[in-house]
């Protein structure tokens, strides 16, 4: 029998990791959980993930591919790394996929979460870690009209870290659903798209939260969906509020159970 | 002017402290909150807490007296604190009180949460800093059965530490409320009585969780209710999961507004 693919979706806080992305020097999650997987297989295993998220960023649902060898039964091989990972990453589940499957390219879709804290109790220990503590109410009516423009298909390069796309790369992505909801204490962003480009939800919210406290008009939203350069976008929001949710892969990528 | 009398209602994450008592070369949140004081008042104040938190037990509600200055009005004395304490503290609210309000020996009641995941995503790192993880379903009538038997008046000698209350203690309390209840992926035990003794509410869980998973009888808790000693109890219930909700004072103790 031949190695086995095996999805891996983790759940990590991101306070202390510099970031998904291995990097010399650094504490990072796939750093973390290659060594784990160096250990257990006693020879070097790449874990691939979807996509890199940025330092302080959460998830509760990146999805990492590997490949092992034929003794690995996902769910063995899910109880065996999370025997040996730290406390702040956890692999919630463990997928047989086709050997085709790949992280990043047979991802159709992912999902994140931005969480925003209007009251003062954003501040409270149980919920700085992983809110933005804005202190002040926000336009609701301007945050869902902001919203709505952004579902279909446009081009995003106003909103994303320049440089970092290839030079062909058109920047377009398809926003199956971008929507504000109630929180407890505040207001949740979520955004699912086919792709997404470097620092670009971040850069969104922070952009919606300066309409929805009057700092910039709501038609600016729509002037930098058209925009050839990111110089008028407003700072992304912090990074430490945002949770990679999910990604979204074909059905006929996983093994039919045995 | 003479000084005020201020009520201090505290959050905070137990995960980084040696509990709440003042202790050399440990860090406490009494410990903090007096340094920041401290600083603010040119001199030693004390805060005194409504009663001892283990380490490791967290706050959403604990109360603490302070004496100060008649410069400070309560609202701007929580800012100032706040603007000074370390992350995993926050003061909520701040209350001016009469000048015999005293933190532990005017309430009336207190009331803890203890959260109890049954489900694998106990584990997640979001969760497992504030739940006890115990990987199986749970009797949930057993645990309704063992919490009914506790409201009302009884002696918790069985459920203590001991040694820690005075000779003369009868050990007598009065529950107004225990009862275990839904969380998202678990249950919480809530329960609100006049006093707790040491270890109190962890010896309750720990007791009622070896009840509903079968480690012992449901008859055991009233033989517990009546023994002398603590040498039946099961061992407490891990602190990380415990909060401290709230701490009820008379009303005639809280100054009107001006």
């Amino acid at each position: 029998m031949t190695e086995r693919t095996v999805q891996l979706v983790l759940h990590y806080d991101g306070s202390g990791f510099s970031g998904w992305q291995r990097q010399p020097g650094q504490r990072t999650v796939q750093g973390v959980v290659e060594q784990v997987l160096a250990r257990l297989c006693n020879e070097p295993v790449a874990a691939l993930g979807s996509g890199r998220t940025d330092a302080g960023v959460h998830a509760r649902g990146q999805a990492v591919g590997v490949r092992v060898g034929p003794r690995w039964e996902p769910e063995s091989l899910r109880r065996a790394i999370n025997a040996l990972l730290p406390g702040d990453v956890w692999v919630a589940s463990a997928w047989a996929m086709q050997p085709e499957f790949h992280a990043r390219y047979s991802a159709v879709a992912r999902r994140y979460s931005y969480y925003v804290g209007t009251g003062e109790e954003a501040n409270s220990p149980f919920r700085r870690r992983t809110e933005h503590a804005v202190g002040q109410p926000l336009d609701r009516g301007a945050l869902d009209a902001a919203a709505a423009q952004l579902v279909g298909e446009h081009c995003f390069r106003g909103f994303a870290v320049q440089g970092t796309a290839p030079a062909h790369d058109d920047h377009r992505c398809v926003i199956r659903d971008a929507a504000w909801r109630v929180s407890p204490g505040g207001l949740v962003f979520e955004i699912e798209a086919n792709r997404f480009l470097h620092h670009m939800v971040r850069f969104l919210v922070g952009t919606m939260l300066d309409v929805a406290r009057g700092r910039r008009p709501l038609a600016d939203l729509s002037t930098l969906l058209h925009a050839a350069d990111n110089h008028h976008v407003s700072p992304p929001a912090p990074p430490h509020a945002l949770f990679l949710d999910r990604v979204e892969y074909p059905r006929a990528l996983y093994l039919a159970p045995a």
